[in-house]
């Protein structure tokens, strides 16, 4: 059988593309499927395909949708003066656990990297520009991740923005809640220190 | 957006009953689905369930096949006379692996486990019994798992064959006690092939 069975080969081959999934684990994968009844493979495969075919871009913020515009953005109530700017669609779905925020999003599908040749005109800060001529918008709150892109992409979007008379704000950074002060790094400690408030 | 987008949710339930897959790993691979060109979502997709649709069970030996029999079992070169019997496929591609067996093998698909109510006539003991009786035949090697279950059906398959004056051997425990043969090393699974003896 040459080790193995060439549609086994190839199942094995595209699930050990997908991230943290190794040979080893492609193999055990590929297996499971093998013993899954016909109609359950077929029900996985159509899942992930029409799943992939139905989800594109909101035209306004960039957040994932299934039609022209998002549900965040198509919800009136949302529409509260702040939009919340994050590198990716992921982000969102981190900050609507939280259930907190009721304002809409602004995606940015990146973060200025020069290293990488990534530049303002990379990623959707026209898009966000165009947005601020509303008048109902108050407040642009920065949520980019507090590493170096992260920051310098804040740092950028604060200096373009902030001429236009409109608030705008960076998501505090600081100690997790429910960690160890031993284990944080030095940086966090330091921007901690530095982002503390009276009591 | 209540959450998560109903085709991602639908994703990430799929996926999260694959085996060793929980709800975060299965969230990561989603969003990594989404962000893949459509067209390699789909070749992932057909190639699951086209891969699972192409493997059927060879008719003599039980193992995994693209046709009625399986390469090995088609190939007359390997009936040497040797049958090794094993638990199923996967323990046939791992001897495979170590490229040091030559005859044919023969999959029970299952072990006797009276506790889980498995009895001789739910694996395929009767049919292995009937390739017996080709004159051809010299030497069945039992190499089912060596755990309880599997030394229950060595056990078992030995004082059923031996009265009909053939070689039965058990593989040697140079498999660690309490492992399973798929995921021995070639090295180990060589030795216990060598250090066979007759049961």
């Amino acid at each position: 059988m040459g080790q193995q069975l060439e549609p086994i080969a190839r199942m094995v081959s595209q699930l050990s593309r997908l991230p943290g999934i190794g040979q080893k684990s492609a193999q055990r994968l590929a297996y499971h499927i093998i013993n899954m009844p016909l109609e359950d493979v077929r029900e996985l495969a159509t899942t992930l395909y029409n799943g992939r075919k139905a989800i594109r871009y909101c035209t306004v913020c960039g957040n994932y949708a299934t039609e022209s515009c998002c549900e965040i953005c198509k919800d009136d109530r949302r529409h509260n003066g702040q939009i919340c700017v994050v590198r990716d669609p992921r982000d969102v779905a981190a900050i609507e656990r939280m259930h907190d925020f009721h304002g809409t999003y602004h995606v940015l599908h990146g973060t200025l990297s020069p290293m990488d040749g990534v530049g303002p005109e990379d990623i959707r800060i026209k898009e966000l520009m165009t947005r601020l001529n509303d008048p109902g918008v108050k407040e642009i709150i920065l949520a980019t991740n507090p590493d170096i892109e992260g920051e310098a992409t804040a740092a950028y979007l604060a200096r373009m923005i902030k001429p236009m008379g409109l608030l705008v704000t960076r998501i505090a950074h600081g100690v997790p809640v429910g960690s160890d002060l031993e284990y944080a790094d030095e940086i966090t400690l330091a921007k901690a220190m530095e982002g503390r408030r009276e009591m």
